[in-house]
Formats: C-alpha cells, structure tokens, sequence
C-alpha cells in the first residue's frame, strides 16, 4: 500500500505505518483514438481531445504514461533508412545474422557501448545510459523504409508534456515516457519508464520497519517502472493505444528524473 | 490494447485487428487486512474472507495476484536462523561485508550457482532458475530470528491458489505467486511473477502485422509479469496488503506457467 505519509520521513510517526485503511483501487486508462501521430504534431493536444473525448475526469496526482513510439514521431526522431551508410563494422555483422546492415549502422551510432552483440542479438548502452535492445531502435508502427529512435532525452520529452497537461487540465499530474524493454535471465519484454516528470521515481522504504519492528535495510522500489508496466497492460503493441492514464496511485512525495532509474556504473555488476 | 481475439491466430484476421473498440479500463483492488499468516495457515480462505469482506465481485478472468511472502509462510518456508551451521565459504564472505553467517549459508543452500558475489552483493540462480539477490531469502516481515525461503515450487503454489479460489468463487480466475526482483542495469525493485495458474505467462505478438502492415517479429510481452508490476503499486512493502485482484485484464487465450518466464540457457547472454 502506498500512503503519502509514509514517504515523507519526518511526519511519518509509526503509529501512521502501523494503520491500515483499506487502499483505493487504482483505474489503468487507455487513451484511444488518436490519429497516426507525424513529426511536428502537437502530441499533448492529441491527449487532451482523447481524455475530453472519453469524458475523463483528472485529478490532481494522475499519472500519463506514453508510449517512446508517439513522442518519437511527433518529435521528429524517425530516420528515413535510405539516408544511412553502414560502416564495415555494420555490414559485416548484419551479413552473419541476415540483417538490414542500415538498421545495424543505426543502433551503433545510437549507443555508447556495446554490451553484447552475439547470436543475433544486439544489445547496447544507449546514449542515454539504457541498456537494451537495438538501442530501441524499431521499424514496427512506423512508415516503410523508416526506423524510429528513442527520444534524444526523454526526461525533457516528459517534462514538456507534462507542462503541457498540467496547464490544459489545471491539476498537478506526472508523465512517463515509456517503452518495451527485454530484461536479462527473463522472457519477454515489459512496459519501463524511460522519461519522468511530476513525481517520484523511486520509493525508499529503507529506515522504515516492518510489521515484526524490523528495519527495513534494502528496499527501494521502481516506482515508475510498476507504473510504466502497468500501463503495458492496456498499450499493447499494435499501436492501438499509445498512452494510458493512472488513477488513484498515491504518489509519494519528492520527484526525480527517469535518469535516476539508471544504475550508475559503479553500482552496475553487469557492464 | 489486449484484445482476446487477437491472440488466437486461427480466429484473428486483419479486419479484427484493425478494429478499435475503446478497451475498458483494468482496476487493481488491493486485499487488506489478512491476519498475520503462519505456517498451516489456509491462505486461499483467507483471501476467500478479505474478498467478502471487501464485497468484492469477481467476474471470469479476474487474477489474484499474491506476494510470495505469504505463500511461503503458509506453506512453512521459513527457517530459524538459529538451526543453521553456516559453511567456512559462507563464514569467510559474510566476516568480509559484516552479513550473518547463516543468512549466507541459507542463500547458498537456495542456489543452483551463483551469478555475482561482490561488493556484499550475492545475486544467485536459485533450484528454481529465477536470478535474483539473495536467493530470494528475505528475514522482513518474518518474526525475529527467522528468514523466509521462496516457495518450493511456486508454480504449484500457484496452482493450488487456483483451484481452490475458483472453488470458493465457481468462476474461472488465474493466480501469480509474486516476488520483488531487483534488475540488471536498473535501480529499485519491481514484483515480478514467479508462480503462474490459469493464465498464459507470455502474449506473442510475432507474425501479427502493424498498422502499416509490417509483420512483428521479435515482440512477446511478460504479461504476467507486467500484472505481478501492476499490483505492486498497491502490495507496498510493510507488509498490510498481501495480494491484490486484478479486474478488467482480457487474458489471451492458452496457458504455462511462471517457469515459461525463465530465459533457457541457450538464449541467455547473461550467465
């Protein structure tokens, strides 16, 4: 259960800890009905007219998860494949595994670190600091003959948009901008947080005690990601429903940026 | 969007895929106020009273989604530490990082090898197959003394859940036994399932086309781990809500098991 109380370690008494209200669902929307968003379009407009269209009412704390692809294309970070020149390096890589050496150039040029690059599989260290797949590079949901790359800073894509809603919607509100990653040992890809504005997210629990009076030593939970996540539940990837809003997650307070998702190098035991 | 008819390739044409109908929104509704559980305890009636407590309704396809802490208290997984003779390697590490002895031995009992063992980090395989810190062996929310085990086989655990809820509810419902994991790359914890009933783990999406038309070709969502995500927005880490219910989800059709989300060995770059 996530109380704001609890977060805010100089108000939290434990007699606060130890009550237990029962906790409001939480509603995951899906926005729907956007057109096929093109670089330039005005992307918060598009989610403004979807959230007055299904007549949603927003409260203050209302969480905007995003899918990478639409703030990708409305941000103009499609390249068309034409324009690029693989490199030795590309070609020769993507001759072995039968891949577009055009994509392969794309991917290497967007990250900053190879992480492995075997069987087929290319995973890297983007610019960004992410570590997944292809640097996110992905030619599904967009025109033929065209690849689509990861927001330049998905922080600032977050933040624009969040200021964008804020003022439409008169509330306080948070955006994450999300997409699919694999994770290692584990199949399958899940909804992560990629960009965060407006909240919070991590939430550390370290110095609280448990039910027994234990103090909690290691528990520091991805907030943002258990959102992201959780909005992959209605996105889905046929592109149907680019965005989703949470309601009814009490957000701890404090914010932070998606960056801090990031496990610095020096605490990374898989580089 | 997670529409059913999209997942049964048979059934699915374009038409069908093309559609969009607004997707309902997905509730989760945490469970509240279980008594502390013990080893014995019958967990599923439990839930059964807090889902009648809550005046729950529950409707074909709703999942529970329940925290491996309980599980494993109910089935008896928890060991005093007093009852442990920690080995010298167990000794000599927990000497050079100020851990118990005991704790350490308990973790490299749970292990089938280990992945990392540095910086007073031990990331392990457990008997399982599932990697994670620690083995998953936890002494939170467990009376002084005692650490808490994974379930021996949380799929069964699962399982079990399962038929008796659907027993006690006469509807078809699917349960995951969860755990929080941290990641490689990323910071913070998120609930992942480890346990799977009455659901398929994984949506294949490969060989379904986008909205331009363009086959997918790598994309195979962990559905049950984007709902284990989903319900630890309301789970918290203090232990008052236990498990949560999830409404709204539309499952694909098929089934497996939590074990379907382990990477086999030949496909792990990560070993």
């Amino acid at each position: 259960m996530l109380v704001c109380a609890t977060f805010d370690r100089s108000n939290a008494s434990k007699i606060q800890l130890r009550e237990k209200p029962i906790p409001s669902p939480i509603q995951i929307v899906p926005l729907t009905g956007l057109p096929e968003v093109a670089p330039g379009d005005d992307l918060a407009g598009l989610l403004v007219e979807a959230v007055r269209r299904q007549r949603l009412v927003l409260k203050p704390g209302n969480i905007f998860v995003v899918a990478q692809k639409v703030v990708s294309k409305a941000e103009g970070r499609i390249v068309p494949l034409d324009s690029i020149q693989p490199s030795e390096r590309a070609e020769r890589w993507a001759a072995l595994y039968q891949k577009d050496p055009r994509m392969i150039e794309i991917v290497l040029r967007e990250a900053s670190s190879v992480v492995r690059m075997e069987r087929g599989v290319l995973i890297v260290r983007t610019h960004h600091g992410f570590v997944c797949a292809n640097a996110g590079v992905d030619i599904s949901n967009v025109p033929a003959g065209t690849a689509s790359l990861l927001p330049e800073n998905p922080d600032r894509s977050a933040s624009t948009l969040q200021e964008q809603l804020q003022r439409a919607f008169g509330v306080h509100l948070a955006v994450i901008v999300s997409d699919t990653f694999g994770r290692a040992w584990r199949e399958g890809l899940v909804n992560v947080a990629l960009g965060v504005a407006g909240m919070a997210p991590l939430v550390d629990y370290r110095g609280q005690r448990d039910i027994h009076g234990k103090i909690l030593r290691a528990t520091v939970i991805a907030l943002a990601d258990e959102l992201a996540a959780a909005s992959g539940l209605v996105m889905g990837k046929l592109n149907q429903v680019p965005a989703a809003v949470l309601q009814g997650v009490p957000l701890p307070q404090g914010s932070g940026r998606g960056r801090d998702l990031i496990r610095p190098a020096e605490k990374d035991l898989f580089r």
